[in-house]
């Protein structure tokens, strides 16, 4: 459950520093990809240099690009930079979040080829990690900031996932583009969502609204799932399909309106978790038997 | 009717007093809200005089803020600043729609906690206003300077309006991404469109091929309306529909390809607005009932 | 075929006359539009001097527009205009590309009133510019900075090709904001494709994934096409359409999932070709009769 | 003397009338300069139509010009445009001010070929100009703001003029760097300072400190006046002279410290207007008999 | 002595206290104006915030400023206000140099109306501290980036102090355009120096070769001292001077070249500091006598 | 003499070879130092990068340098690159001119550490090829872009060279703020010319009115020439120095006004050649002896 993980552990100590090391793992093996492709390619060198080289740590090199990304004429680079660096400096679960993330990205997605290349270029991570800092000032009290932070990640990425929703760890948003997620939202860890993908609401209603998606869920793109519905847990959503119901775990939901695979009554269910094997398409066979 | 409003009165005079009247209120309460939250936030302060505190009327926010979002740096932002403030002063009906446009955001969106809000990050906003004035432009036969400010809109918003287009006023773009509307389309009053819906033509052929939307209409995410249709007045599109043909008023079309719900001969009518109620997901239960 | 040619011709030399000539007139005719809105408008004038008419070639003017649009605060626009105008000069089918695109704009597109309107303001046309520079250098194994430029592309533009993607010529992207085409994806000569649209992958499994577009396609808005999946030449595939099977050559798919309209079996077949005709709807009525 | 011109006419509306005319035929005049390099180097164009060739008036065009050059980070332009062209419209002496001056260069100095290229690229002109917009803000005590504006100026142009201190019309800053103008200093019409001279104070002890420039008189490079000191009407202080005593009308003041040419007793006096004629070095001759 | 305060105290603990709690209220004053100038100036409130009323400390204040005020297109403001930002928490007397800057402009300069005015306008001022920045950078041995920092400084500013040169607190480069301070010279404590000073070497040899200021000297403006020489405690150089001797403690020096009041032999000695007192002229009358 | 040198050579090919190597080697030495400086500093290696390290020869390097610092948001860096790029590829003495320069300064500056350190820090050295580089256009008759380019090299560097000035090589600007040389001014080879000092002309009568400087000249700062007098081969004239006459080669001028030192009639002449040998003092001794 994001937010509020209960974890109990033996030793919690432990367990921290073990994160500690995995990043400190992490942010070495992006520093050495981006070295190569320095060396590789003087043109882009300077950009790899003010990005990642030139920084001490992840949490700097992050606050740096995301705020050179950010900012406008109005919302100046320093002013994000400083407000991102505090965050994850008091923050360490962000850091982690994000490492995660990146891991996400780099384990499911063929295309991504080195975390370097994820954190610099997918506009689906970056703008994840910004959200998590616009979450963090929502949960402060801090709203106005948290949602001019908001509307630049909306303008910047168009990806638009109001800072009060709440996302696990381990998300990979692909490509990313359209992807809007709504104020009441929750969506597990290790879930992968596609571009185009809407978690909306059902009207001008305040309060709970908005669908909740478990951990290792994956959903297509151009979904669109709509109201306080649950997509349990290592669930799929076929792409373009409108969800209106709520999809049981291990279940797929295809179409518009959407159907579950195997009918409602008796629905087919799969072994895999499909937010991490990222198959979309392996219930093709059995839906073109139940619908064409 | 968006563009040509003719509307009797037995006193226009009062009637623009009053419209000036509740500007002014509005602009009033715009800044009341800006001072509260540049106090509460000093980070945001300096954003929120420069946005907001230092003008003196909605229609120097509003070109400046849209000037800083619009400009590149081949067009600059004081030309933009410029051409806005002068399209305000000498056509207040723009300012009125803004005014409007506001309000229905404010009224129909929960997430909507402000005027300010509003006026400041919500993209779907801004794009209208911008495409009210590359409109007016357009009128005029400034049609080079409507397409290179429609095509910023286009970058910036990802929001894509062709300048000729007729929109109403009171319109919600909810998140607003992926908005595409063809040369030909008209929009009516208080209609509500979500993101990702397209007004299309239906092929190479010029003339009048966009669809006509009439008044309190609500398009739901996704929605995809081709070809010189027309959705009657208070008539509602669900989500992720493909919708080829007339609606009926008060009707409801769903699904790709769109059909009506409670049947073609007989279609369900509703009495609410839904482009000022906003009720994206009431068919469900009837539409269920009609096609699973 | 995209990318490998083999054209045989009597006289190959006078092929490349006749190409060069036809790229002079072309630019020609651009210079002569900029010139006469730069009169008409002078609030423009600057904008058309320092994008058009300042430039000696279509190449310079091009390298001059997308550097300064892709540029950002760590990724120079003399880097980028540097990079850009080397790759034109080297390789003289990237301007002749764009030159087929400019016309297949012009040509398909009725709201595109002039070759400048598009040169200067359709995202598409720009993105598919920038995606050829990308491939270009994907293709001499420069693949950081094949992947930044993608990265800004998708960013700025909202469009998402991967650099790897094949792309035939005079191809349209019609509005193009949310196109995603993957890693392993190929699309034909002269095909047009509406904005949302994508040509995506299966999952996480590495290979050859994506869909293959033949030529003269026509791809509907929002239309999605999952896996290794073959479009045939001069097919259809209709607005919102969800494609996971092989559509024959001149043939219609829609529907979510996409089925041939005619039937399986026996599929109407058309006779002009989509994508040049852009004609999206006639099926209607043949749809109509086979669902609803 | 600036600031309080007591002149007398028999017909006040009639004088406004020709000077309204005279700005109209100047700015004629400097719009056909810009056409015309417009014309013959393209690759200014742009940059002409941006700064003169898009402006309908003088005033805007001016307002746009130093916007542009003065505004930073914290600073941004359509900020300071708003002011300039409020101040420019509430206060037509500004206009006649910035032509008198343009007229001033262009008669006396030898190395400016049209007004257009005093308008666009002398920094003494432009810091002047944007003394007089902080000086009016200074007279209307919005301190903070001129101090900020002063600031600019000195950082952009390296000229350091007081908002408080006041200056006549027809002033020729010529090359400018690294002129200094104190808070009290006082300099009337038809004057000409070459660069590094400097109108400096006594001391730390505040109220009137600085010296008092008299009409027509020319200040030669790298000259220092410091206290309040009286340099007479047409009265020439020599380039590098360091002057502590007042200076008698059509005098001359050369060396450091500064003496009388001819002696302090009977100093010679000549007959031209050496702020207007520029001669910087008539006096050679007796000097170096005098001092020699 | 700059650089090497060998200060003995009863008690450094209780000094830093003091110089703790002197720091704190001068920011508590320096916030105090700002915000009544912001509530005075709608147009400069954005500024103010940005600059100062964002900031929980001087030292964050002045990092954003001067690195705003630095940045250029290939040094990124962030990277900038990082550094800056490290160095003052890692080097207090940075700061406290600052404050007595700040007081030094304050206490001397009848034209500095307020400790913001000085903190946000004066270029001698922010020149002043963007020097100390390189100057322990080059102490740090990291010269390069300080020889990057003195060159921006040179630029924006137009002062140009050699890293390497080393300067007192309760500097004030009043006015400061034109200042060149080379790389082996030493300025003391509570030192006033005027625009367009240099302290200048005498050729291509290195080593020592640059004036020695001593503690509470004036030095006026355009006066050039060049050579290893020193200018004795509480001594003064006459503006326009050029010094190439030492001059004796609380001696004042005038003339080009440079002789001493009152004579080389017994030359007049005064009783104040003028470093301090900023007594340009009262030696003018024993000086016309001495030389006219 | 500068522009038309009418060297003679047994081989002249030979002489280009020879060139065109040196070049390469300095070229060579220069990444090399750049190289060990990012190495060292990684918080400038992208600044190094970008500037330096990506380029592959000088004249790439020194166009994308200036064409950064001298664009402004009206002429943007694109095209002052393009512009640069072109004149220093159709005119190779632009680049054998910049390479003299470098290794003046490397030579004669003592604080000059590397050529690297000249190339991007020194604004008196990219001032100076701003210059060649608007000089090549005046000679052109290209002036609206020369005096365009002259004036942000004014504003930028606060360097004011007139386009029409013609300078020899091996010029060494040192620290370069306040310089101004007029318009018919003349400099020849080796000079050094501090900053401040002014080649001024006469008054408001065009022709040829300025200095001209003769080959190997050292001028000290503040030195203001005045008129079309000739300073000798060889000569050298004193800081803070005013001269209005003619100085003999070998000479050495200084004062206000300056006078020969050893008088008149018979002045002394120096053997070394004082713009190379940087020796600014040494004629102190005889000048005391003959003034005080």
């Amino acid at each position: 459950m994001p937010d509020d993980p209960n974890h109990q552990h033996h030793n919690q100590e432990e367990e921290e520093e073990e994160e500690a090391e995995a990043e400190a793992s992490l942010w070495a093996e992006i520093k050495a990809e981006a070295r190569q492709d320095a060396e590789s390619e003087p043109a882009l060198a300077s950009y790899l240099y003010s990005t990642i080289l030139s920084h001490p740590s992840l949490a700097r090199s992050l606050s740096f690009h995301l705020a050179n990304k950010l900012s406008s004429s109005t919302l100046l680079s320093t002013l994000l930079y400083d407000l991102f660096l505090n965050s994850f400096t008091s923050n360490p679960l962000l850091l982690s979040s994000a490492a995660a993330d990146l891991r996400a990205a780099r384990h499911r997605d063929p295309a991504c080829s080195s975390f370097s290349h994820c954190l610099l270029n997918y506009k689906g991570f970056l703008a994840c990690q910004a959200h998590r800092l616009s979450h963090l000032l929502w949960s402060h009290r801090r709203r106005p900031l948290a949602l001019a932070l908001h509307s630049r990640v909306a303008d910047v990425f168009s990806v638009d996932i109001h800072p009060a929703a709440r996302l696990g760890s381990g998300i990979l948003f692909d490509h990313a583009t359209g992807v809007v997620i709504g104020e009441t939202a929750v969506v597990g860890n290790n879930v992968s969502i596609l571009h185009h993908v809407t978690l909306g609401g059902t009207g001008k209603v305040g309060g709970d609204r908005h669908p909740k998606i478990g951990d290792g869920v994956l959903i297509g793109a151009g979904a669109t799932i709509l109201g306080n519905v649950r997509i349990g847990e290592g669930a799929k959503v076929g792409a373009g399909s409108v969800v209106l119901i709520d999809v049981p775990p291990r279940t797929t939901a295809v179409g518009n309106p959407a159907r579950l695979v195997g009918g409602k009554e008796k629905p087919a269910r799969h072994e895999d978790v499909p937010g991490e094997s990222m198959d979309h398409t392996s219930f093709i066979a059995e839906w073109s038997d139940y619908i064409i």
